[in-house]
């Protein structure tokens, strides 16, 4: 683990909560460039109603903006779940140096659980990948949102 | 083959041309839903310097805000490369019913090359996956394009 994935992996767990609040599932990412976050983002689906409006689709997209180029070369990306297979593609397609994850996706995790497609060396772009940073906390964020959410439906059914 | 397909597919030939002459990695997609071309994209990466700016990733964006929901259920998506896998995932995520794509993609391809992802049973979506419509004409232009930049590369060499 380097000195500082911690931290930064404490600031992508900020923006989950921003999505919570929002009713959004609880996932943030944020996006490192020499020591500095240049982008931060949380899950918008729901509220955009735009199936590609993750985290990590959203910080790479600010991220290119910031930087003024579609390469993010040198830059670090840190997000609390695993990465889908659409977001695993956008980081080899965006040149991400390093990916960092807190919690693993079982259903759906492109990284390591399902795929390894930041590791892939048929692509054209290898990306050092991390896992288990704040596991635990990435982790629970989303087991509660999931728990809150049947108990009001079971609370819904049961006044029906 | 169902009986449009080289008719959409005509239709997302027509958007790779328009990358073309921006410059653009010629790259096309359209979205079909009930019969109607509900969204049509191109490549436009360089453009707009966002790395997640692919055909098929702008025609789902589109798409999905024509239909007002992230959900594109029942629609088809005609693109004139086979996806990579950050598209191929937004296929998954959209819940896209059907993709029928032109040229195959050896490089980085996601629903036949190296990854089949519209068609993996532990994804919760599966998609109906058709290859090789106008493919020769699809690959076409994508080589066509390379050829071109390489000639004026070596003339550009050749006056230096």
């Amino acid at each position: 683990m380097k000195k500082n994935d911690k931290k930064y992996m404490t600031l992508a767990l900020e923006e989950a909560k921003k999505a919570r609040v929002l009713g959004e599932v609880p996932i943030g990412a944020v996006v490192v460039y020499k020591g500095q976050v240049i982008a931060a983002a949380h899950n918008r689906r729901e509220l955009d109603q735009n199936p590609t409006a993750h985290a990590e689709i959203l910080a790479i997209q600010k991220a290119a903006e910031i930087i003024g180029s579609w390469r993010l070369v040198d830059c670090s990306l840190y997000v609390t779940l695993e990465p889908c297979p659409m977001c695993a593609g956008a980081l080899v397609n965006a040149r991400v140096s390093r990916v960092v994850f807190g919690a693993k996706d079982a259903k759906a995790g492109a990284l390591r659980s399902l795929y390894a497609i930041g590791e892939d060396p048929r692509l054209n772009h290898l990306v050092d990948v991390r896992a288990g940073v704040l596991a635990v906390e990435c982790g629970a964020i989303l087991t509660d949102f999931f728990r809150d959410i049947r108990r009001s439906k079971s609370s819904i059914d049961a006044e029906e």
